[in-house]
Protein backbone atom coordinates (compact mmCIF):
# COMPACT_ATOMS: atom_id res chain seq x y z
CA UNK A 1 0.00 0.00 0.00
CA UNK A 2 2.71 2.18 0.53
CA UNK A 3 6.73 2.02 1.06
CA UNK A 4 6.44 2.96 4.55
CA UNK A 5 8.33 1.35 7.25
CA UNK A 6 7.29 -2.08 8.61
CA UNK A 7 7.09 -2.89 12.51
CA UNK A 8 6.75 -6.49 14.23
CA UNK A 9 5.65 -6.83 17.77
CA UNK A 10 6.43 -9.70 20.25
CA UNK A 11 4.36 -9.78 23.08
CA UNK A 12 6.39 -11.85 25.76
CA UNK A 13 4.55 -13.57 28.48
CA UNK A 14 3.20 -16.82 29.80
CA UNK A 15 -0.09 -14.39 31.46
CA UNK A 16 -0.75 -13.68 28.21
CA UNK A 17 -1.25 -16.83 26.88
CA UNK A 18 -2.95 -18.45 29.79
CA UNK A 19 -5.62 -15.75 29.37
CA UNK A 20 -5.02 -14.50 33.25
CA UNK A 21 -3.83 -11.07 31.35
CA UNK A 22 -5.36 -8.61 28.83
CA UNK A 23 -2.80 -7.60 26.49
CA UNK A 24 -3.33 -3.75 26.48
CA UNK A 25 -0.24 -2.79 24.69
CA UNK A 26 -1.03 -4.32 21.09
CA UNK A 27 -3.60 -1.70 20.72
CA UNK A 28 -1.62 1.25 21.86
CA UNK A 29 1.48 0.71 19.84
CA UNK A 30 -0.48 -0.50 17.14
CA UNK A 31 -1.98 3.20 16.93
CA UNK A 32 0.63 4.82 17.75
CA UNK A 33 2.45 3.10 14.93
CA UNK A 34 -0.22 3.84 12.79
CA UNK A 35 0.13 7.93 13.18
CA UNK A 36 3.86 7.63 12.68
CA UNK A 37 3.66 5.74 9.62
CA UNK A 38 5.01 2.57 10.64
CA UNK A 39 2.87 -0.20 9.32
CA UNK A 40 2.72 -3.30 12.45
CA UNK A 41 2.53 -6.52 9.87
CA UNK A 42 2.43 -8.91 12.81
CA UNK A 43 2.26 -9.41 16.63
CA UNK A 44 3.20 -12.61 17.79
CA UNK A 45 1.89 -13.83 21.72
CA UNK A 46 4.38 -16.40 23.06
CA UNK A 47 5.30 -17.99 26.29
CA UNK A 48 8.60 -17.37 28.42
CA UNK A 49 10.08 -20.11 26.73
CA UNK A 50 13.89 -19.39 26.19
CA UNK A 51 14.32 -21.27 22.62
CA UNK A 52 10.81 -19.41 21.88
CA UNK A 53 11.67 -16.33 22.33
CA UNK A 54 15.47 -16.77 20.69
CA UNK A 55 13.73 -18.14 17.31
CA UNK A 56 10.98 -15.63 17.08
CA UNK A 57 13.35 -12.25 17.56
CA UNK A 58 15.54 -13.95 15.11
CA UNK A 59 12.43 -14.58 12.52
CA UNK A 60 10.91 -11.27 12.87
CA UNK A 61 14.05 -9.04 13.15
CA UNK A 62 15.12 -10.38 10.10
CA UNK A 63 11.29 -9.82 8.20
CA UNK A 64 10.46 -6.31 9.47
CA UNK A 65 12.05 -2.89 9.97
CA UNK A 66 11.42 -2.18 13.09
CA UNK A 67 10.68 -4.50 16.13
CA UNK A 68 9.32 -4.69 19.32
CA UNK A 69 9.18 -6.16 22.64
CA UNK A 70 7.07 -6.45 25.31
CA UNK A 71 7.35 -8.34 29.00
CA UNK A 72 10.01 -10.02 30.52
CA UNK A 73 12.27 -7.86 31.37
CA UNK A 74 11.61 -7.23 35.34
CA UNK A 75 14.06 -9.01 37.99
CA UNK A 76 11.95 -12.44 38.72
CA UNK A 77 13.38 -15.88 37.18
CA UNK A 78 10.83 -16.16 34.78
CA UNK A 79 11.86 -12.72 33.19
CA UNK A 80 14.19 -13.74 30.38
CA UNK A 81 13.51 -11.77 27.81
CA UNK A 82 17.26 -9.86 28.34
CA UNK A 83 19.35 -12.74 28.00
CA UNK A 84 17.44 -14.20 24.98
CA UNK A 85 18.00 -11.51 22.78
CA UNK A 86 21.68 -11.58 23.93
CA UNK A 87 21.88 -15.34 22.58
CA UNK A 88 19.61 -14.08 19.68
CA UNK A 89 22.41 -11.58 18.70
CA UNK A 90 25.13 -13.67 19.51
CA UNK A 91 26.78 -11.08 22.10
CA UNK A 92 27.82 -11.29 25.53
CA UNK A 93 24.94 -10.87 28.77
CA UNK A 94 26.97 -8.28 30.62
CA UNK A 95 25.94 -5.02 33.15
CA UNK A 96 25.32 -2.27 31.39
CA UNK A 97 27.70 0.45 33.65
CA UNK A 98 25.82 3.43 33.12
CA UNK A 99 22.26 1.08 33.43
CA UNK A 100 24.16 0.17 36.81
CA UNK A 101 25.06 3.29 37.95
CA UNK A 102 22.25 5.01 37.75
CA UNK A 103 20.21 2.38 39.36
CA UNK A 104 22.69 1.90 42.23
CA UNK A 105 22.01 5.36 42.59
CA UNK A 106 18.22 5.34 42.54
CA UNK A 107 17.51 2.47 44.98
CA UNK A 108 18.31 2.40 49.05
CA UNK A 109 21.57 1.46 49.86
CA UNK A 110 21.54 -2.40 50.10
CA UNK A 111 18.34 -2.70 47.84
CA UNK A 112 20.25 -2.66 44.59
CA UNK A 113 20.60 -6.56 44.83
CA UNK A 114 21.32 -9.43 42.70
CA UNK A 115 17.95 -10.08 41.51
CA UNK A 116 17.94 -6.26 40.53
CA UNK A 117 21.01 -5.86 38.99
CA UNK A 118 19.90 -8.71 36.09
CA UNK A 119 17.69 -5.61 35.59
CA UNK A 120 21.00 -3.85 34.94
CA UNK A 121 22.66 -6.61 32.70
CA UNK A 122 22.18 -6.61 28.84
CA UNK A 123 23.17 -7.81 25.58
CA UNK A 124 26.43 -5.74 24.64
CA UNK A 125 26.03 -3.19 22.63
CA UNK A 126 22.11 -2.30 23.76
CA UNK A 127 21.43 1.38 24.43
CA UNK A 128 19.56 2.19 27.17
CA UNK A 129 15.57 3.34 27.05
CA UNK A 130 15.23 6.12 29.76
CA UNK A 131 11.96 7.02 31.33
CA UNK A 132 11.10 8.36 34.38
CA UNK A 133 8.35 5.79 34.95
CA UNK A 134 10.51 2.77 36.00
CA UNK A 135 14.12 2.56 38.05
CA UNK A 136 14.95 -0.09 35.40
CA UNK A 137 15.57 0.97 31.40
CA UNK A 138 14.46 -0.91 28.52
CA UNK A 139 16.85 -0.96 25.46
CA UNK A 140 17.30 -1.10 22.16
CA UNK A 141 20.10 -3.27 19.94
CA UNK A 142 19.83 -3.49 16.21
CA UNK A 143 16.29 -2.83 15.17
CA UNK A 144 15.01 -4.49 18.40
CA UNK A 145 13.36 -2.23 20.84
CA UNK A 146 12.93 -4.36 24.29
CA UNK A 147 10.04 -2.91 26.68
CA UNK A 148 8.49 -3.29 29.70
CA UNK A 149 5.03 -5.21 29.89
CA UNK A 150 3.39 -3.06 32.42
CA UNK A 151 1.61 -0.63 30.18
CA UNK A 152 2.42 2.11 32.04
CA UNK A 153 5.77 1.69 31.52
CA UNK A 154 5.49 0.37 28.37
CA UNK A 155 3.82 3.58 26.84
CA UNK A 156 6.40 5.85 28.35
CA UNK A 157 9.46 3.35 26.69
CA UNK A 158 7.71 3.29 23.60
CA UNK A 159 7.78 7.15 23.34
CA UNK A 160 11.36 7.32 24.08
CA UNK A 161 11.90 5.07 21.29
CA UNK A 162 9.80 6.97 18.95
CA UNK A 163 11.72 10.15 18.80
CA UNK A 164 14.32 7.85 17.23
CA UNK A 165 12.63 5.86 14.66
CA UNK A 166 12.75 6.52 10.96
CA UNK A 167 9.09 7.08 10.13
CA UNK A 168 6.79 7.24 6.97
CA UNK A 169 3.75 9.27 5.89
CA UNK A 170 0.78 8.86 8.77
CA UNK A 171 -1.62 6.53 8.48
CA UNK A 172 -4.99 8.22 8.07
CA UNK A 173 -8.46 6.60 8.95
CA UNK A 174 -11.91 8.08 7.18
CA UNK A 175 -15.26 6.33 8.80
CA UNK A 176 -19.16 6.26 7.92
CA UNK A 177 -21.31 3.87 9.64
CA UNK A 178 -24.59 3.31 9.32
CA UNK A 179 -27.81 1.43 11.46
CA UNK A 180 -29.68 -0.99 10.28
CA UNK A 181 -27.78 -1.43 7.55
CA UNK A 182 -25.93 -5.86 6.87
CA UNK A 183 -22.75 -6.31 5.29
CA UNK A 184 -24.20 -8.53 3.31
CA UNK A 185 -26.52 -5.90 1.69
CA UNK A 186 -23.31 -3.13 0.77
CA UNK A 187 -20.77 -6.07 0.35
CA UNK A 188 -20.82 -6.25 -3.68
CA UNK A 189 -21.10 -2.07 -3.30
CA UNK A 190 -17.70 -2.49 -1.13
CA UNK A 191 -16.26 -4.82 -3.26
CA UNK A 192 -16.31 -2.26 -6.43
CA UNK A 193 -15.48 1.03 -4.65
CA UNK A 194 -12.25 -0.90 -3.05
CA UNK A 195 -11.88 -1.94 -6.88
CA UNK A 196 -11.62 1.97 -7.86
CA UNK A 197 -9.27 2.77 -4.76
CA UNK A 198 -6.58 0.70 -4.37
CA UNK A 199 -4.25 3.17 -2.46
CA UNK A 200 -6.60 2.43 0.66
CA UNK A 201 -7.59 -0.13 2.63
CA UNK A 202 -11.61 -0.62 3.29
CA UNK A 203 -12.76 -2.35 6.16
CA UNK A 204 -16.13 -3.44 6.87
CA UNK A 205 -17.17 -3.91 10.77
CA UNK A 206 -20.40 -4.75 11.89
CA UNK A 207 -21.13 -3.60 15.34
CA UNK A 208 -23.83 -4.39 17.80
CA UNK A 209 -25.39 -1.69 20.02
CA UNK A 210 -28.52 -1.95 22.69
CA UNK A 211 -31.49 -1.14 20.10
CA UNK A 212 -29.82 -2.37 17.58
CA UNK A 213 -26.50 -2.36 15.52
CA UNK A 214 -24.98 -1.70 12.08
CA UNK A 215 -22.11 -1.40 9.45
CA UNK A 216 -18.93 0.58 10.31
CA UNK A 217 -16.68 0.78 7.04
CA UNK A 218 -13.24 2.37 7.68
CA UNK A 219 -11.71 3.31 4.94
CA UNK A 220 -7.05 4.02 6.16
CA UNK A 221 -4.13 4.87 4.37
CA UNK A 222 -1.68 7.76 3.90
CA UNK A 223 -3.73 9.35 0.86
CA UNK A 224 -6.37 11.38 2.66
CA UNK A 225 -8.47 12.34 -0.76
CA UNK A 226 -8.48 8.82 -1.45
CA UNK A 227 -9.79 8.10 1.79
CA UNK A 228 -12.07 10.21 1.63
CA UNK A 229 -13.71 10.06 -1.92
CA UNK A 230 -14.09 6.47 -1.00
CA UNK A 231 -15.82 6.91 2.46
CA UNK A 232 -18.21 9.50 0.26
CA UNK A 233 -18.76 6.43 -2.41
CA UNK A 234 -19.42 4.24 0.73
CA UNK A 235 -21.87 6.81 2.09
CA UNK A 236 -23.75 7.54 -1.25
CA UNK A 237 -24.29 3.29 -1.20
CA UNK A 238 -25.75 2.81 2.16
CA UNK A 239 -27.95 5.67 1.09
CA UNK A 240 -28.82 3.90 -1.63
CA UNK A 241 -30.37 1.11 0.27
CA UNK A 242 -31.76 2.60 2.54
CA UNK A 243 -29.43 3.49 5.68
CA UNK A 244 -28.45 6.75 7.51
CA UNK A 245 -25.05 6.97 7.26
CA UNK A 246 -23.12 9.32 9.94
CA UNK A 247 -19.13 9.90 9.42
CA UNK A 248 -16.83 8.97 11.55
CA UNK A 249 -17.17 5.57 13.85
CA UNK A 250 -20.30 4.46 15.83
CA UNK A 251 -19.97 5.86 19.19
CA UNK A 252 -18.35 2.93 21.91
CA UNK B 1 5.22 -29.79 31.53
CA UNK B 2 2.79 -31.58 30.73
CA UNK B 3 1.73 -33.93 27.23
CA UNK B 4 -1.49 -31.80 27.33
CA UNK B 5 -2.44 -31.44 23.73
CA UNK B 6 -0.75 -27.81 22.28
CA UNK B 7 -3.00 -25.08 20.31
CA UNK B 8 -1.92 -22.31 18.36
CA UNK B 9 -4.43 -19.33 17.32
CA UNK B 10 -4.44 -16.95 14.58
CA UNK B 11 -6.25 -13.54 14.81
CA UNK B 12 -6.44 -12.19 11.00
CA UNK B 13 -7.99 -8.75 11.08
CA UNK B 14 -6.06 -5.38 9.52
CA UNK B 15 -8.44 -3.70 12.44
CA UNK B 16 -6.57 -5.33 15.39
CA UNK B 17 -3.26 -4.56 13.84
CA UNK B 18 -3.91 -0.92 13.28
CA UNK B 19 -5.41 -0.25 16.73
CA UNK B 20 -8.69 0.48 15.41
CA UNK B 21 -10.24 -2.78 17.67
CA UNK B 22 -9.27 -4.31 20.76
CA UNK B 23 -8.87 -8.05 20.67
CA UNK B 24 -10.83 -9.62 23.24
CA UNK B 25 -11.01 -13.48 22.11
CA UNK B 26 -7.06 -14.16 22.39
CA UNK B 27 -8.14 -14.07 26.43
CA UNK B 28 -11.48 -15.90 26.05
CA UNK B 29 -10.14 -18.73 23.96
CA UNK B 30 -6.60 -18.99 26.51
CA UNK B 31 -8.82 -19.06 29.72
CA UNK B 32 -11.12 -21.65 27.97
CA UNK B 33 -8.37 -23.81 26.67
CA UNK B 34 -6.80 -23.87 30.14
CA UNK B 35 -9.79 -24.95 31.18
CA UNK B 36 -9.99 -28.20 28.62
CA UNK B 37 -6.47 -29.11 29.56
CA UNK B 38 -4.62 -28.06 26.14
CA UNK B 39 -1.52 -25.45 25.80
CA UNK B 40 -2.30 -22.59 23.92
CA UNK B 41 1.60 -21.92 23.10
CA UNK B 42 0.97 -19.11 20.86
CA UNK B 43 -1.00 -16.42 19.06
CA UNK B 44 -0.41 -14.52 15.84
CA UNK B 45 -1.99 -10.98 14.56
CA UNK B 46 -2.26 -10.87 11.15
CA UNK B 47 -3.43 -8.56 8.69
CA UNK B 48 -6.06 -9.40 5.64
CA UNK B 49 -3.03 -10.41 3.14
CA UNK B 50 -3.89 -13.36 1.09
CA UNK B 51 0.24 -14.98 1.61
CA UNK B 52 0.31 -13.98 4.73
CA UNK B 53 -2.80 -15.93 5.95
CA UNK B 54 -1.88 -19.37 3.69
CA UNK B 55 2.10 -19.20 4.87
CA UNK B 56 0.82 -18.95 8.73
CA UNK B 57 -1.99 -21.41 8.75
CA UNK B 58 0.49 -23.43 7.28
CA UNK B 59 3.17 -22.95 9.73
CA UNK B 60 1.22 -23.33 12.12
CA UNK B 61 -0.48 -26.26 12.01
CA UNK B 62 2.18 -28.29 11.22
CA UNK B 63 3.08 -27.04 14.73
CA UNK B 64 0.09 -27.71 17.22
CA UNK B 65 -2.31 -30.43 17.47
CA UNK B 66 -5.29 -28.24 17.24
CA UNK B 67 -5.59 -24.15 15.67
CA UNK B 68 -8.00 -21.67 16.14
CA UNK B 69 -8.74 -18.60 13.41
CA UNK B 70 -10.72 -15.61 14.07
CA UNK B 71 -11.70 -13.52 11.85
CA UNK B 72 -12.31 -12.91 7.59
CA UNK B 73 -15.21 -14.99 7.05
CA UNK B 74 -18.01 -12.41 7.07
CA UNK B 75 -19.95 -11.54 3.42
CA UNK B 76 -17.78 -8.24 2.21
CA UNK B 77 -14.78 -8.03 0.29
CA UNK B 78 -11.93 -7.73 3.46
CA UNK B 79 -12.96 -11.35 4.47
CA UNK B 80 -10.84 -13.83 2.80
CA UNK B 81 -10.07 -16.32 5.33
CA UNK B 82 -11.88 -19.29 4.21
CA UNK B 83 -11.03 -19.02 0.32
CA UNK B 84 -7.10 -18.80 2.22
CA UNK B 85 -7.51 -21.88 4.34
CA UNK B 86 -8.42 -23.68 0.89
CA UNK B 87 -5.21 -22.36 -0.63
CA UNK B 88 -3.08 -23.54 2.82
CA UNK B 89 -4.98 -27.05 2.01
CA UNK B 90 -5.05 -27.20 -1.65
CA UNK B 91 -7.76 -28.42 -1.94
CA UNK B 92 -11.08 -26.29 -3.98
CA UNK B 93 -12.78 -23.64 -2.53
CA UNK B 94 -16.75 -24.35 -2.79
CA UNK B 95 -19.95 -24.40 -2.32
CA UNK B 96 -20.83 -26.63 0.76
CA UNK B 97 -24.35 -27.69 0.02
CA UNK B 98 -25.22 -28.09 4.09
CA UNK B 99 -24.48 -24.77 4.64
CA UNK B 100 -26.20 -23.67 1.38
CA UNK B 101 -29.37 -24.94 2.31
CA UNK B 102 -29.44 -23.69 5.80
CA UNK B 103 -28.70 -19.90 4.56
CA UNK B 104 -30.82 -20.28 1.86
CA UNK B 105 -33.67 -21.16 4.27
CA UNK B 106 -32.24 -18.34 6.75
CA UNK B 107 -32.20 -15.86 4.67
CA UNK B 108 -35.89 -13.74 3.41
CA UNK B 109 -36.37 -14.58 -0.28
CA UNK B 110 -33.53 -12.41 -2.33
CA UNK B 111 -31.60 -11.81 0.45
CA UNK B 112 -29.51 -14.86 -0.03
CA UNK B 113 -27.19 -13.07 -2.71
CA UNK B 114 -23.93 -13.62 -4.02
CA UNK B 115 -21.87 -11.82 -1.41
CA UNK B 116 -23.85 -13.87 1.48
CA UNK B 117 -23.37 -16.96 -0.80
CA UNK B 118 -19.52 -16.57 -0.25
CA UNK B 119 -20.21 -17.28 3.26
CA UNK B 120 -21.32 -21.03 2.09
CA UNK B 121 -18.27 -21.45 0.08
CA UNK B 122 -15.52 -23.38 1.73
CA UNK B 123 -12.53 -25.77 1.38
CA UNK B 124 -13.60 -29.21 0.12
CA UNK B 125 -14.06 -31.45 2.91
CA UNK B 126 -14.66 -28.76 5.74
CA UNK B 127 -17.17 -29.84 8.38
CA UNK B 128 -19.43 -27.07 9.77
CA UNK B 129 -19.63 -24.97 13.36
CA UNK B 130 -23.11 -24.60 13.38
CA UNK B 131 -24.51 -22.53 16.34
CA UNK B 132 -27.49 -20.35 17.03
CA UNK B 133 -25.17 -17.15 17.41
CA UNK B 134 -24.93 -16.58 13.38
CA UNK B 135 -26.66 -17.68 10.33
CA UNK B 136 -23.50 -18.34 8.81
CA UNK B 137 -21.45 -21.20 10.04
CA UNK B 138 -17.61 -21.38 10.88
CA UNK B 139 -15.54 -24.85 9.73
CA UNK B 140 -13.26 -27.11 10.51
CA UNK B 141 -11.00 -28.95 8.01
CA UNK B 142 -8.03 -31.02 9.41
CA UNK B 143 -6.82 -29.73 12.74
CA UNK B 144 -8.00 -25.74 12.07
CA UNK B 145 -11.09 -24.61 13.23
CA UNK B 146 -12.01 -21.17 11.49
CA UNK B 147 -14.75 -18.83 13.59
CA UNK B 148 -15.74 -15.76 13.01
CA UNK B 149 -13.59 -12.13 14.47
CA UNK B 150 -16.96 -11.23 16.66
CA UNK B 151 -16.55 -11.71 20.28
CA UNK B 152 -20.45 -13.35 20.74
CA UNK B 153 -20.33 -15.21 17.25
CA UNK B 154 -16.77 -16.84 18.21
CA UNK B 155 -17.76 -17.99 21.68
CA UNK B 156 -20.17 -19.87 20.49
CA UNK B 157 -18.24 -21.59 17.33
CA UNK B 158 -15.83 -22.02 20.22
CA UNK B 159 -17.72 -23.96 22.36
CA UNK B 160 -19.22 -25.92 19.69
CA UNK B 161 -15.91 -27.13 18.68
CA UNK B 162 -14.88 -27.64 22.01
CA UNK B 163 -16.60 -30.76 22.67
CA UNK B 164 -14.99 -32.18 19.43
CA UNK B 165 -11.80 -31.97 21.12
CA UNK B 166 -9.01 -33.84 22.43
CA UNK B 167 -8.50 -32.08 25.42
CA UNK B 168 -5.75 -33.09 28.75
CA UNK B 169 -5.28 -32.52 32.48
CA UNK B 170 -7.50 -29.34 32.80
CA UNK B 171 -4.68 -26.61 34.00
CA UNK B 172 -5.30 -25.06 36.92
CA UNK B 173 -4.24 -22.12 38.82
CA UNK B 174 -3.38 -21.31 42.55
CA UNK B 175 -2.52 -17.67 43.40
CA UNK B 176 -1.27 -15.16 46.39
CA UNK B 177 -0.34 -11.51 46.52
CA UNK B 178 0.52 -9.08 49.10
CA UNK B 179 0.42 -4.87 49.12
CA UNK B 180 3.35 -3.49 49.42
CA UNK B 181 5.89 -6.46 48.14
CA UNK B 182 7.94 -5.80 45.64
CA UNK B 183 9.35 -8.01 42.81
CA UNK B 184 12.91 -7.43 43.13
CA UNK B 185 12.63 -8.49 47.01
CA UNK B 186 11.58 -11.73 46.56
CA UNK B 187 13.13 -12.70 43.53
CA UNK B 188 16.05 -15.21 44.69
CA UNK B 189 13.61 -16.90 47.39
CA UNK B 190 10.59 -17.13 44.68
CA UNK B 191 14.07 -18.61 41.67
CA UNK B 192 14.66 -21.28 44.86
CA UNK B 193 11.03 -22.16 44.66
CA UNK B 194 10.42 -22.36 41.26
CA UNK B 195 13.76 -24.81 41.18
CA UNK B 196 11.83 -27.04 43.74
CA UNK B 197 8.11 -27.28 42.03
CA UNK B 198 9.33 -27.50 38.61
CA UNK B 199 5.70 -29.52 37.49
CA UNK B 200 4.32 -25.65 38.09
CA UNK B 201 5.02 -22.82 35.80
CA UNK B 202 5.60 -19.76 38.57
CA UNK B 203 4.39 -16.15 37.18
CA UNK B 204 5.27 -13.28 39.41
CA UNK B 205 2.88 -10.30 38.35
CA UNK B 206 3.37 -6.73 40.26
CA UNK B 207 -0.17 -4.81 40.18
CA UNK B 208 -0.82 -0.99 40.90
CA UNK B 209 -3.43 -0.13 42.88
CA UNK B 210 -4.53 3.22 43.87
CA UNK B 211 -2.96 3.60 47.48
CA UNK B 212 -0.33 1.19 46.24
CA UNK B 213 0.99 -1.79 44.92
CA UNK B 214 2.17 -5.08 45.29
CA UNK B 215 2.92 -8.26 43.62
CA UNK B 216 0.92 -11.54 42.56
CA UNK B 217 2.76 -15.41 42.38
CA UNK B 218 0.33 -17.01 40.73
CA UNK B 219 1.51 -21.34 40.41
CA UNK B 220 0.40 -23.16 37.37
CA UNK B 221 -0.03 -26.63 36.02
CA UNK B 222 -1.83 -29.55 35.99
CA UNK B 223 -0.38 -30.77 39.29
CA UNK B 224 -2.72 -29.32 42.04
CA UNK B 225 -1.11 -30.08 44.68
CA UNK B 226 2.17 -29.25 43.59
CA UNK B 227 0.61 -25.52 42.95
CA UNK B 228 -0.35 -25.49 45.98
CA UNK B 229 3.06 -26.40 48.20
CA UNK B 230 4.33 -23.87 46.24
CA UNK B 231 2.23 -21.21 46.88
CA UNK B 232 2.32 -22.01 50.41
CA UNK B 233 6.08 -21.72 50.52
CA UNK B 234 5.88 -18.20 48.49
CA UNK B 235 3.23 -17.18 51.38
CA UNK B 236 5.69 -17.61 53.73
CA UNK B 237 8.37 -15.57 51.91
CA UNK B 238 6.27 -12.77 51.95
CA UNK B 239 5.95 -13.08 55.31
CA UNK B 240 9.42 -13.50 56.22
CA UNK B 241 10.29 -10.03 54.43
CA UNK B 242 7.29 -8.48 56.24
CA UNK B 243 4.55 -8.95 53.90
CA UNK B 244 0.92 -9.50 54.48
CA UNK B 245 0.73 -12.02 51.93
CA UNK B 246 -3.60 -12.48 50.97
CA UNK B 247 -4.82 -16.07 48.88
CA UNK B 248 -5.61 -15.60 45.03
CA UNK B 249 -5.32 -12.89 43.00
CA UNK B 250 -5.85 -9.28 43.77
CA UNK B 251 -9.36 -7.94 43.35
CA UNK B 252 -9.65 -6.12 40.00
Amino acid sequence: MTDNPTAGLIIIGNEVLSGRTQDANLKYIATRLGELGIALREARVIPDVPETIIATVNEVRARFDHVFTTGGIGPTHDDITSECISVAFGVPWEIHPVAFEKMNAAYKPGDFNAARQRMATMPRGASLIETKASIAPGFSIGNVHVMAGVPRIMQAQFEAVATTLRGGLPIISRAVHSKGVMEGAIAAGLTAIQGRYSAVDIGSYPYYREGGGGVSIVAKGTDAPAAEAAIREVTALMREIGGTPVQGEPPA
